[in-house]
């Protein structure tokens, strides 16, 4: 351990109490490697604040003493952007002891939640006064308000709602000088100056230490209704959902599944079944919800479904009649990840184009991987409405162990030009961490790889906030 | 002249050609003092390009020969922001011809406008696609789409749609370094580091020159339904919003007007009646709209106001029976400023605090302003269910014609502390510019002003970018 980091715990150990200080290595090793275990850091203690006076005091020792923070919540992102570096120079601040909701009100459509709330958490507080917070993904018992700020997540219901850029109404934070951020005043208006706020949405932890975020709430869903439908094409699928928005506000998620998805989830997940019985090359699932008692949510989906069906927008489509089966078509959806884990090894690649570009580019994208690396098996699937697909592509026929890591690098350099090429984004919902830094460095146009290092430098001209994160 | 700035000409005139190149002081004259005419510049050149091409070429002449640069849209902005210096040190970047409609789209609810677009006719655009953009102020006519972004305007629809911020989705803009940065790709998620569309939002052009914008589009307007009801306090047109709200969706515009201005442009404004015919202390301008064919708004709004007056909430309330009625409501409420600067000297303050705070902040401010200020009248109105409101400090009793100079300034400063107190902001919508400069840098907290100011020297380490407008 280098002796600014020494001397940073002791004055920590002095100043804000055992509790707040971890440096037994067993305590630190589930939080030093990035949730899909692909990236191991080192660190030689974990700082768990449990206040925004107490960041304040970690901050100002981690200036004083010039050692690296890696502000972590908890720790499910997928670009390893809260992983610390593998030398242990940096330390390791875990947000996930301010977990208080400071204020919830539904009349205001507001809560105040500190950073290392649980997002499920916030759900049930929103449940419990009527209201909902809309935000939801996979890890949502785990992953915290502060990373769900500073990664700018998405998930399944951006559709509708947006990704937590929109949901934000406002982020306290501590800036690297150790000044406290306060935006949490609930201002709907407010014009002085740049927006603080939003530089720190999305930036990952490099800029400072989200502590608290003022969230906006929507009224508690009444109803909803979940179905699956059978389309021939992505852009079939694009169809369905123009079709759906012209029609009803309700449509809050549209999700497409491609046929080889569906079976391999079929194939490696106990328990689920094909929601319709004949075979289609893609599948739509599509969620929509009332916040109105007197809105028959399934009614008018089943009757625009109908609709649809009779135009040959889509070949076939169910609702389903029980929240189990609408449970049940959003877990095949929810478990292609895994099955595909199952099946072998997989690339991931999380990435965005414009909404009228996608359905051409996942099939154009497709052809060409495939052309290009015989054997590996390329597919899209996931939130077409919102231009975001998931575009994994399986070792398919290569049995050999090291093909990820031979041909792996390759393969993601080429379907990240093919985004580039298309006008899109490498990283749509993911974030860049340091999965995707090298790519993003690459890529970027240099007038942007020039403004972002220079924000960083102005506001964290020590480097103490997150280094090697993001920034090219 | 300067001799930085003759060579920027004389060069600029050469590449240009003598369209873009405005040096005849006639020409100039209407564009250096701001739309109030408060604040004189004066600027040896207007230039105005025509594409994002000549912007690039007349930013990197003005970092050549280290001259500002002072971007301006339709002029109307109430901070003196595009308003050049008194001593003929910068130019003025004028961006009105370059006023394409780039693309405008219904599938995808999207426009791209350049920056030099007028908002009215944005507005016919949206309108000709049966689209809608909602964002709308009493400058519409003049302002443009850059100038609006630049200044994250607000206006009377922001409770429904919110502020440019939350109808931008990219922004095309050359930074100081002669880059354009470009945002236009229309894609809906993208985490690919900071976000520049956000820091120049609001920026007032100090970070570079917005030259188009993306933005978005909701469906047009099927129906609408206006209301005038009289209240007894701010508090209860604040429950009588509340009221609306969680029964319905389609409130967009909530205004409040005192008694006190009501009578002020009844006095003034030539063809305006009282919609009331009882007197009321305080009075509430609703605007209800549907984009749904089959929704009876009006009669829903009615039913509301019906169920309102019954529990007390307000006093007496009227549904205007024709589209002209509804224009007259709106005229009441958007002719107040012109009503009390009939009336004598006005001081305008753009201030928010978070909406449950505004009724009784209005109230209270009222009071302390009178009792510290014997003789002026002070009155807030606008958008309630903002936070925002124009809170206005009359002469009254003080017919010196130099009150405004003598005690304006202390007045400003009376107010901006309370504002300060109550969590508030001394700029809900206008902007800093030049006129709030001085106050914004006398209450920021110091951590933002560090801010800000490392963001501004990052970006623009010459100081090319309207230097002397918004940070403090």
């Amino acid at each position: 351990m280098n002796e600014g980091a020494a001397q940073l715990i002791e004055q920590a150990s002095r100043t804000l109490g055992p509790k707040a200080v971890i440096t037994d290595p067993r305590d630190i090793e589930p939080w030093i490697s990035d949730w899909r275990g692909r990236i191991h850091g080192a660190s030689p203690a974990l700082l768990a604040p449990s206040s925004t006076e107490e960041v304040v005091e970690i901050v100002k020792l981690a200036a004083e003493h010039r050692v690296p923070l890696v502000p972590q919540g908890g720790n499910t992102g997928m670009s390893a952007g809260a992983t610390p570096p593998a030398d242990g120079s940096a330390i390791l601040l875990s947000m996930r002891r301010m977990n208080r909701i400071r204020s919830i009100d539904a009349e205001d459509h507001l809560a105040i939640a500190e950073a290392g709330v649980v997002l499920a958490t916030l759900h049930e507080a929103a449940h419990e006064i009527g209201m909902r917070f809309p935000l939801t993904l996979g890890a949502r018992g785990s992953c915290t308000i502060g990373g769900l700020t500073s990664t700018n997540a998405g998930g399944t219901q951006v559709l509708k709602f947006g990704t937590m850029r929109a949901l934000v109404a406002g982020v306290e934070a501590v800036l690297p000088d150790g000044s406290i951020h306060n935006g949490l005043s609930g201002l709907k208006k407010d014009n002085r100056g740049y927006s603080i706020d939003q530089l720190l949405i999305g930036a990952e932890g490099t800029l400072g230490v989200v502590t608290a975020v003022a969230l906006r709430l929507v009224p508690a869903i009444a109803a909803r209704a979940v179905a699956w439908a059978g389309v021939e094409s992505p852009m079939r699928a694009l169809d369905l959902l123009r079709f759906l928005e012209v029609r009803t506000h309700s449509i809050e998620g549209f999700e497409i599944v491609p046929r080889d998805s569906l079976e391999l989830v079929l194939k490696h997940v106990p328990g689920t079944r094909p929601p319709l019985s004949a075979e289609h090359a893609w599948h739509a699932l599509i969620e929509a919800t009332t916040p109105d008692d007197d809105v028959d949510v399934s009614g008018e989906l089943e009757r625009l479904l109908g609709l649809a069906l009779e135009q040959g927008i889509l070949g076939d489509a169910v609702i389903a009649s029980s929240e189990a089966q609408a449970e049940a078509f959003w877990k095949i959806r929810d478990s292609i990840s895994e099955a595909e884990r199952a099946e072998g090894q997989t690339l991931a690649h999380d990435i965005s184009v414009a909404v009228p570009e996608m359905p051409r580019f996942v099939v154009d994208a497709k052809e060409q991987i495939e052309r290009a690396f015989p054997g590996v098996i390329a597919s899209g699937f996931g939130h077409l409405g919102d231009g975001n697909i998931h575009f994994h592509v399986r070792a398919g026929g290569h049995a050999a162990p090291d093909w990820y890591d031979a041909e792996g690098a390759q393969i993601t350099r080429f379907v990240d030009d093919l985004v580039t090429a298309a006008g899109g984004s490498i990283s749509a919902e993911h974030g860049i961490g340091q999965l995707k830094r090298a790519e993003f460095a690459r890529l970027a146009e240099p007038g942007r790889v020039h403004a972002l290092r220079a924000i960083k430098h102005a506001l964290d001209p020590l480097g103490i906030m997150n280094p090697g994160k993001l920034v090219p």
